[in-house]
């Protein structure tokens, strides 16, 4: 427990403004002798970086990550890594005109309320900059898990448009501008967003992460369950509103027989289930089939519309937020959730593999593979 | 952190199992002085005390809590309060067909693959029996609170049928059997809820909690964060799916400008908001307005109609459970709901106060009510 | 982190008061599968029972452990383990006369101060009583310790008198009524303590415990180190002043040559270490060599001896202790020492375990046995 | 909890390695609106700094300290403040001839042990320069402790040779190399040490730290106990092997009535006591009296004297230190222990006020000042 950080035993601690001088964060808890370099973090700092298409902000951050402890001669020692970020293109004076204005949707006035007193240049601590470093950190938590365990994200749904489960195709999440897995959901996608982002507006979007290859039994019954964890990982990321596991909402819909993931055993004595409405998470503990998350992100509040505020004199005031801005902060989000469900896995793995060793179900009767 | 307890400092640590001798929870971190006896917490206990309609299941548990420690001459003295709570309807016989045996939706199996061997006994932990100690302690949590913050939940959803929002009203959710707020809804679950029942199926189902009279300023920039807080309480709840807030996954469908929760003044110089999409949470901070969360709680998975499964011989089987069940675990999760939202509250108050004291944003020019 | 909890991953929860219906604790992060009773427990308690000699507490209290969660069909389930012990010779009336009075030496003006309201009798949540709630958790920790790992303490010192080391006998510890493992020490104290007693007065003491047959690798680089982890345990423990480990503060006067534990090699390959001054933590992390740790518990402040106070009017009184009381609490110190040792060798083997995986220096070239 | 975390609420993390770029820390939890830039922490680390006299290490780290977050327009923001130090003075290859050979004393062969590699150059993650990082964060705990509550430290004993208590004056700690409060030892060991330094031995030490000003009533009652806390803060020292609040292993000499604090009423109402022998805590409670910490320091193990060793391919090794060492790390560790105090009393100051508020004890009518 503490404000800025997160995980029981792969604890990441994050920390920066998004026009102070760097961002960053330090991993505690990393196994030791684990092959790691910058080269293992860069890529997914890579994807989720900024001014790479017209729809994302045209803020350029280079976003070069460092390593400043835990590692020697190319391995982890288990001692903390810190990671470090340079913040290279800040432009604060796009901000000087809100410094005492309260945004509406954004975290302004809250900040004021709760600490009388905030940073506002590009958000501060509020802003989604922040995630940066959870990125970092999630490199760091998919070398813990190893290649057996594929996490994979994409966009499913942007404004009021869903995509056609039916053209789901992983393959085609990093052909588009959007990690769209349909290539015609994308193609649509592109002509909204760009009137949207002409007309200085902005669009919400529901992200998906699976993971795939988990062993099951990763959870505890009560407060660690891996659902919780889940749950608040993907919500205490910026502008997320809404998180479900496997069917989620739509299971409220359901009818028992319906929502039964029954099961029938394979010819090699391992376990096999007919459907995973249940996402993956029976109890709060892993089944070992795919883990699936999805989270819904609200609209940019930054947009052009002029809207109603206050300032910190009690004056009423109108703002248009000018600056650099995502259309669709759900985009850069897709990353972020990885990130995320990255680190919660990791971290109960290290959790289970205290409490119950590290072959667990291994020595059981009924195998699951 | 640990596995069997939640909250920062109002920290909360159950224990338990279905047909053991009792169940309980040790309260840590409640501060003194407050008024307390069991006459506080039992009227919470008895709203979500089993068999009170033909809607809920037939269990027959008076839930008398004791308090044990921690209250000396009708008040807290600071030490922790522990509760406790006798089982006095185990019907074990109930169980004995299922002890080898993995119900599908049920913990059965992950709790096998992770721990090698459970109570099978009417669930054991993962029973929804557990959270009669999290009733209890959220009876504690609304006193630390007091009586300017009212937490109210309903059942807004029951299978496809949601309420009519426009029938709301608070007034109607103790008439009925279901936490309905919508008579006309209540009228028509409870048709749909006998023939169900009947058929020996289950319906899930969703389940609205909101705070009034929250102070602004509750929460913490990036994993303390309120809404983090709350998704994992309530994910943690047996059967929940989908948690959101404010405006939620509804929220990824609105354009930048619709999701804009503006402000003016009012006359005596608080802040006023034209709208409360954000459900009371910007950037993971109370603003003062109410805070909104909904759950989905998915059917309850012990039906009638038989399912495929296997056992812990590896063989296949079906399965059909008898004993006694909620036909709509959601029902009784309303009164678990609010539980959960007053602990989460009371803690990120506690969290509060230590790091920016008590009168936080009283100091402040621009007030907010 | 909370008041009054410990442990990282075998996390222990103590809750209740000397003159409450009972105490108990929850010990959370329990492995499965490990063969547990209240059989394995009572001893332990019984040790540390009150009444056994005429050189402790008269209070007759039996001390019978239940467990009320966490274990089905003889063995843990790996779910939280409740354990309760009823309070049965509360003789509350001997506390109604200091109920508004301050005792030197004791928690009372402390936890006035505090709270603004205290349980006073008895000590309330003060009273050394807490401790046989950590007997018990002691108890479980030595399982899963396993028989490898030998925990034993003893009285070292009573008063101004030292044993002599060169008649250290573990065997004599359980042979005399103080765990003293010099006869000869133990007959002169039991002299000393016998006029101490009857003139109304207590001791002071020095406890050892001594942990043989642990790995090497236990402990972390910063503040979850083995020997802070040993400090806060021991320092926990009513009424202890000073801990230290090893050679302690007899280290501060030693020159580094004298103080180098050196090494060589076994001809199995191990490595043998020609001294211990270190007392098995090098580091803050175990090297396989004993661990020793020693506290000192002040003289019992409720004596016969009228002492100078203040009352909650703010008015100067004179207090003299009745009551039944430790002439030398050190005593019944040393089972709860052990205890302390068990617990948190316990969680720091689950917390090695979980960031190092189980067979950690297993792997490594250079043995250490 | 976590490997490299201290405090419940002003969190502490640090990270780096005595070689590698830079060493750091993140200060979370740390109340809004205190001024603070470096200049309030730098003097704090030039104290510490290495080669300031010919009793220290020629070690030449300028320790410039740098605020990368947390601090806005002079002031904290809430958010969480990183601090970082660069190591400029690296000559890591004093350290190759040691790279594969464990270091009697140090950590190094533990470290082996536990995690199967290590960073040798200067300790890595052992030396003791990550102390720097604990100097700087309880800089920042001395602003929220505020100017009333007064912290300081001194060198009692070195080797064999303890101060005269007789002569004990604060002025007199910054007239000497060695911060002795009596100017007669100071120049004994500054014969001693010049002595013991020439022969490549080392001398172990005692460290005093007191606190005077802090309000009655922080600290809990079992687990977060403030003498607890001190203890494993202090514990948690390179090289400290034991630590004593008050009296500490004196008070298990004594006879009760020589150990009690009496108390007495001032004439304007505040209660008096005639004695600390408690050192300013009764049962885990602050009483407002001083609080008195001592902790002894081992001597350095590095030496010029070979000592016998093994090395990684399990030879037989003799070792002889020669590098730039401290030839009594018990000085350096004045600042150290002084900050490790600021620091727990700063985050048990924040505990209190979550759970009893601000004014606390103000409210109650028997007052302590």
């Amino acid at each position: 427990m503490s404000y800025n950080s997160f995980g029981h035993l792969f604890r990441v601690t994050t920390w920066g403004e998004s026009h102070g001088p760097a961002i960053g964060c330090v991993v505690d808890g990393v196994p030791p002798r684990i092959p790691l370099s910058e080269a293992d973090i860069q890529p997914f700092l890579d994807r989720r970086r900024p001014g790479q298409s017209r729809f994302t902000t045209q803020r350029r951050e280079p976003d070069i990550v460092r390593i400043l402890s835990g590692v020697h001669g190319g391995v982890t020692t288990g001692t903390p890594v810190a990671l470090q970020i340079e913040n290279t293109d800040q432009r604060s004076q796009d901000y000087a005109n809100i410094a005492d204005r309260f945004r509406p949707g954004h975290a302004d006035i809250a900040y004021h309320w709760k600490y009388g007193v905030r940073d506002p240049r590009g958000g501060g601590r509020s802003s989604a900059r922040e995630t940066a470093t959870r990125v970092a950190a999630g490199a760091i938590a998919r070398k813990i898990l190893g290649e057996r365990v594929r996490i994979r994200g994409a966009l499913v749904q942007m404004g009021r448009h869903a995509i056609d489960r039916a053209r789901f195709d992983w393959d085609e999440v990093d052909r588009n501008a959007f990690f769209c897995p349909d290539p015609e959901a994308a193609k649509a996608w592109a002509e909204e967003l760009d009137a949207v982002r002409k007309a200085g507006s902005s669009l919400g979007a529901v992200v998906e992460v699976v993971a795939e290859g988990l062993s099951p039994g990763l959870g505890a019954p009560v407060y660690a369950k891996l659902d919780a964890d889940l749950a608040a990982a993907m919500m205490s990321i910026n502008a997320v509103k809404g998180v479900e596991i496997g069917d989620g909402f739509a299971a409220a819909a359901l009818r028992g027989e319906e929502n039964a993931d029954e099961m029938r055993m394979n010819e090699d004595g391992t376990v096999r289930f007919l459907a995973n409405h249940a996402g993956g998470v029976l109890g709060g503990i892993s089944t070992g089939q795919p883990v699936i998350v999805r989270f819904a992100v609200k609209p940019t509040s930054s947009i052009l519309t002029p809207v109603h505020s206050v300032d910190s004199d009690g004056d009423e005031v109108d703002i248009q937020t000018k600056g650099r801005h995502d259309p669709c902060v759900g985009i850069r989000a897709v990353p972020v959730g990885e990130a995320m469900m990255a680190c919660v896995l990791a971290d109960q793995l290290l959790l289970h593999r205290a409490q119950c060793g590290e072959t667990g179900a291994g020595r059981l009767p009924l195998a699951k593979k």
